[in-house]
């Protein structure tokens, strides 16, 4: 009989195995269903969307995000929900921007649309008016150098690349300009720059995003012009390179101001000391209504939690979704989660971050060591059937980075990206954008992901 | 020297076909690349869903979409852009239908959103008022039998199911009470039917589709109302079972008219008797735009044969794109064409139809004998960069299937399925709704298709 006693084991071990991924199977399709069935993400994005609207860092909508879902949160009944203060940035943008261009000495004055970059400083009460240089990229501005750039408004026309299939590498390997274009123009004696928006789509809605200044050089002020309006002056300086640029903004960066996250917890059962969070940020840029960046990821977060409580499986480790704050122009929110974090002694073993907007899920990015990362690749095959097919090395957010030197596991939601630049931080980000099905598929897919974890533990 | 021949012959043939799937990687993407920079397939989008609109067969929109994708071809310089006749069935809607219940004798008129089914008759110029009976599935119709549905309108309140995560799976679930319910009735001495929108929406809209009528029961009006008045009217049955409905509509199906399917060809190099078809269905239903049902498959179907020109790609086998007449209420193009293949001995060794909305592509599904399945899912690999994961055996497509006993494979695009149905025979089937990235990555993915077919065959 001993001679068997290794295989009995083995196979018991094989069958043991078999149920618990036959089981886990079952759970993961519960979440799917209550998702796709019950599902209060959507309801909850209207709300935000709607009747808040957009929640720039340090607005009243802001705050009134925060009370939301605090409020939403605290009705579900979950083990804790809870605040943490965090001090952000209050970049307002005042009046409405204008700008238009002026062909030649004769000519008519031909209106085009803009908005200020976030962060920027006001061109001031009489606006900015001088003659444009365009530049397609970093190089060419070099080459330019300060005999060709002193004095001018410079005019980044590097349109993203419509040949990547992710979208997001089109957006990172465009985004610099939107982000030190000002400060490198600057170094050659730029007045201001005008940056073409960071969208694959050919519309006059004009995309903001933080911009930041060097301290070595002059602030000029940025703005972002549709791409519409980009193409449009592209042609008229070929015709026209003396072309005189106009624009007008009066934003200003004010003193920081108190805000919040907003955090809900369910306790773990058998390893309460072991946190699992989801998250999403609560503010937004102010030209849209922030539905799908990133009011989207706010939601399926709490959904995340709710779907557990619905279900009413107990997990075993402890789950957390964070609304953060100020991800967009600052990233206070994260930042003070993580050393909260680190100053509770807590251990955070994973963290999900869904901003990317609320569409099919197709997978998700990891960042770990090859233990964790062999760990979840084999869970993989319980998730296709649900189309998440991409399971890739990676990023995993802007909020939860913060936590990379706390041994956690970073994890981003990889949704279809197709469509997401097409209204990110632009007028267009509006909650008829966002297909309820889809947003449920994002939260039920972290849901089984956070299962999975807090079943098994990543170690 | 000898001994080493056949170990030689198996390098040089490994090393031919490393090469083989190099080139055919760099020539994939040579299509994804011309698509998504310089498609053509959203422009004639705009014009078949804006300018011309719904295309119902018979339409004069339908002729005028006809005469439009013949031109478009026609500029694009291929060996051969024929049409090719058909006689297509002439239903039409007639004025605007109009339905409301009666709650109970004192009550008020209350006002539901409805619309006939594609090829109902009409109820008569007085409408039809009858009390109302709901019916969640054919089992309960079978219970309530004669005694219960006799002299009444039955109500087909059969939701989609949202747990499925394919929406087509719960459409083939519940159609069939589109399809067959007012024959199923009628059986039962039923007067009229109303059948819940085939969509997992809740909304406003009602939904359109095909009906059918036996012939051994009497015709009864049928039509569909949407998921908002479904869900509203199943409250106040609750309320008020002897609660009566009303209904008019004066819709006709008049006799058949001539119409048209568009073929676009380019001739194959080395087999030019061996033809390869790619189409969408020109027709639509009257309530939208036929945006993404069938404009999108149209569109995409001649911008594969648009890029093979632009890049100028010579296709070993002959390609040709096909603008189907009559998909939605008949099949009469599909049946036609397939008729005139046989009649002229044209050997088709694939048909790919795309019917299923211009979103992200995710795969494919293959209707063929083993070793054509076999071959075909050996390239799935080349395809999974661009997001096709799922290569499943199933149906190819409406029109496509009458090719079925010609030995052709079937092949049918499978887009992201999640907002299909929200806009599927309504009037929320308009442009905004398609994305141009996604629908340029369906063409390209398509085009890529096609390639390999055409390169290697289907032996």
């Amino acid at each position: 009989m001993y001679k068997y006693f290794f295989t009995i084991i083995l196979v018991l071990a094989l069958i043991n195995n078999i149920n618990a991924q036959s089981n886990d199977s079952l759970n993961i399709r519960k979440f799917y269903n209550e998702a796709l069935s019950n599902g209060k993400a959507y309801n909850w994005l209207e709300y935000l969307s709607n009747t808040i609207g957009a929640r720039l860092s340090g607005s009243l909508q802001a705050e009134q995000g925060v009370a939301f879902v605090k409020k939403e949160l605290g009705q579900l009944k979950f083990d804790r929900v809870f605040l943490q203060d965090v001090m952000v940035p209050q970049w307002v943008r005042g009046e409405k921007e204008n700008a238009f261009y002026k062909p030649n000495t004769v000519g008519a004055l031909l209106p085009v649309t803009i908005c200020a970059l976030g962060n920027s400083i006001a061109t001031g009460q009489g606006g900015l008016y001088a003659p444009l240089v365009e530049i397609k990229n970093f190089d060419e501005l070099e080459i330019k150098g300060r005999k060709e750039i002193e004095g001018k408004i410079v005019f980044y026309n590097h349109p993203m690349d419509p040949t990547f299939y992710n979208t997001f590498r089109a957006y990172a390997e465009a985004v610099n300009y939107r982000w030190a274009g000002a400060s490198r123009a600057s170094y050659y004696g730029a007045k201001g720059v005008v940056v073409r928006s960071m969208t694959l789509s050919i519309d006059d809605y004009p995309h903001t995003g933080s911009m930041g200044y060097a301290d070595t050089v002059p602030k000029i002020p940025a703005c972002a012009i549709s791409t519409k309006g980009a193409n449009e002056l592209s042609d008229a300086m070929k015709k026209y390179p003396q072309l005189q640029f106009f624009f007008k903004q009066s934003c200003e960066m004010k003193d920081s101001v108190l805000s919040h996250n907003v955090v809900g917890e369910i306790k773990g059962s058998e390893h309460p000391e072991e946190i699992i969070i989801v998250g999403g940020h609560l503010d937004s840029w102010d030209t849209g209504k922030g539905a799908s960046d990133d009011g989207a990821g706010v939601v399926q977060s709490m959904e995340v939690l709710n779907l557990f409580k619905a279900l009413n499986i107990k997990p075993k480790r402890t789950i957390r979704c964070v609304a953060f704050m100020n991800e967009e122009n600052g990233g206070k929110g994260g930042e003070r989660y993580a050393q909260l974090a680190k100053q509770n002694g807590e251990k955070t073993i994973a963290a999900i971050e869904t901003d990317a907007g609320g569409f099919s899920p197709r997978g998700f990015t990891f960042k770990g060591d090859s233990m964790q990362i062999e760990k979840i690749f084999a869970w993989k095959k319980l998730f296709e059937q649900y189309g998440l097919h991409v399971w890739q090395q990676g990023y995993g957010g802007a909020d939860i980075d913060h936590l990379s030197d706390q041994g956690t596991m970073l994890i981003g939601l990889s949704p279809d990206s197709q469509r997401y630049f097409d209204l990110h931080h632009a007028a267009t980000d509006t909650f008829d954008k966002v297909n309820k099905r889809e947003l449920e598929l994002g939260a039920a897919s972290m849901a089984a992901l956070v299962y999975m974890i807090s079943e098994y533990g990543l170690k």
